[in-house]
């Protein structure tokens, strides 16, 4: 099945409350905000990225959900495959790194063996305080498109990844993705719906339109760009097209009313309108969609 | 990494106080009792194994992790590896089966592609009640261990789904593992220590031991075997170790004064003294330990 056929059989089995009908990236319980991300070798990371880097981003794509939300990480639960020592230990370093540099502590877990040759796959379950309603379905015809940071960074670094020479700025974007969690604390109360950036802008602009029962449109021209991926990739359409559907940025994406006063920078992408669907322009002229909105998996 | 090095390495890091320093199969956090548990093919469950089943057993051993701290299980996320459509159906059924009967919500999740070939790894994190203080650490010098049910269907059950005839009974002990909640909950007020016996009666009894900073001796000659079980493997010592170091029994184990009077049938097999260690004997006859004392994954 598909990702989007399983989450709708999921739809029909008893759900909590707390799950907001699996619209969104997390879940409500007791006061406590939940999210859970799992991260698969060679879909969601290289074999050959540093184990180091791997135990950052699988913190950092959870805690990113919780920034999402406005919600402040407290703890976390990994399920870990253990296996070589080497690469287990340096895990354990990034490990420690992301959790001492976001305060979050770890609360369980479970290690198992994984059978020689197997990919692996890592679980984290992250706990943060209280979100309150920034779901990301709140979003209101009229309702400007903002995102935090620049786009596109992170998918420009998995292709140095992958060993073609680039800038070191974009390969970290990629590698060690910084949760918002300041910027959600400072923008949740102010916004009507917010989600993070994890799959595409394009595809997640969609979801958050989808969710909220509207039309969004963007012009490509207005995404940010950082100067690294101008100079690397360049600014022209397909640049552009190719920033909009790339995976890992990890900024903040939301709606807020066309005349918001932005507490921390960001860049004002599109905009909400009635109606469903998904139009992009470019400088005000309109563009067809790529075939592709973003990352599946 | 042993899982044994990985957990002492993961001590070191920043420890939330409700992980209770790694050493329970649950975690406590705001009113809460959580645990997770991973499964993995051809380690936890075989290839061939039924998708029904095998979503069971995932709701199931994260539930009586639950149990073993009297806590009522509330809501469940699941990471979900999704593939093949008949598999992820014939999952979704066992998987809404067992939410069904044991009264739990579906919270939220994630899913994602494998790879082709790679092998199936699904995580579940499991909320419940407040558990209190029932850690497996509490057992005291003189107190008898006890323990729920019968011990080694489960792992007769797992020769018998490897291939070898067998009654369905032992089977079904195997396939579709019972978390014993109403049990715990009963037993939880009155018993010292309690966790469930996952991996075995030796080895888990010997956890039990060394968290309480105990001695215990075990008789496997009082070791309540199934009538199933006699029939099929034996009643001799042989298939009385056979029965102690097999996994997946899901009894709950717990540590209660010599004179506790059960208030639901259980088996006293053993007691705790000062020192360390397990020993066993056989109707009171010293014997050696295994060579394995139950199941290491």
């Amino acid at each position: 099945m598909t990702e989007a056929d399983f989450l709708a059989a999921l739809r029909a089995l008893p759900l909590h409350p707390g799950a907001g009908g699996l619209a969104d990236d997390v879940a409500g319980l007791a006061g406590l905000t939940i999210t859970t991300d799992t991260i698969v070798e060679s879909v969601h990371f290289l074999s050959d990225d540093s184990p180091e880097d791997i135990a950052w981003k699988l913190v950092a794509v959870n805690l990113s959900d919780l920034a999402a939300k406005g919600a402040v990480p407290q703890a976390v639960l990994l399920n870990y495959p253990c296996g070589d020592d080497e690469w287990d230990r340096a895990f354990l370093k990034g490990f420690g790194e992301a959790l001492t540099t976001y305060d979050c502590k770890l609360l369980g877990g479970d290690t198992v063996s994984l059978p020689v040759r197997a990919l692996r796959v890592l679980s984290l379950t992250a706990i943060g305080s209280d979100a309150g309603p920034v779901a990301r379905s709140g979003a209101k015809a009229g309702d400007g498109l903002w995102a935090t940071g620049t786009i596109g960074d992170a998918g420009a670094g998995l292709k140095i990844a992958s060993g073609i020479e680039g800038p070191a700025d974009l390969l970290a974007a990629y590698r060690r993705p910084t949760p918002l969690i300041a910027e959600g604390r400072t923008l949740a109360p102010l916004v009507h719906a917010m989600m993070d950036v994890s799959d595409g802008l394009l595809i997640d602009a969609q979801r958050m339109a989808d969710a909220s029962g509207l039309a969004v449109s963007i012009d490509i021209a207005e995404i940010p760009l950082s100067d690294s991926y101008r100079t690397y990739v360049g600014d022209d359409r397909w640049a552009r097209i190719e920033a909009a559907t790339a995976g890992d940025d990890y900024q903040l994406l939301f709606a807020a009313p066309a005349d918001f006063a932005p507490p921390v920078p960001v860049t004002r992408v599109g905009s909400f309108a009635e109606g469903s669907g998904l139009t992009l322009a470019d400088n005000g002229q309109s563009i067809d969609l790529p075939c592709q909105l973003g990352f599946q998996h």
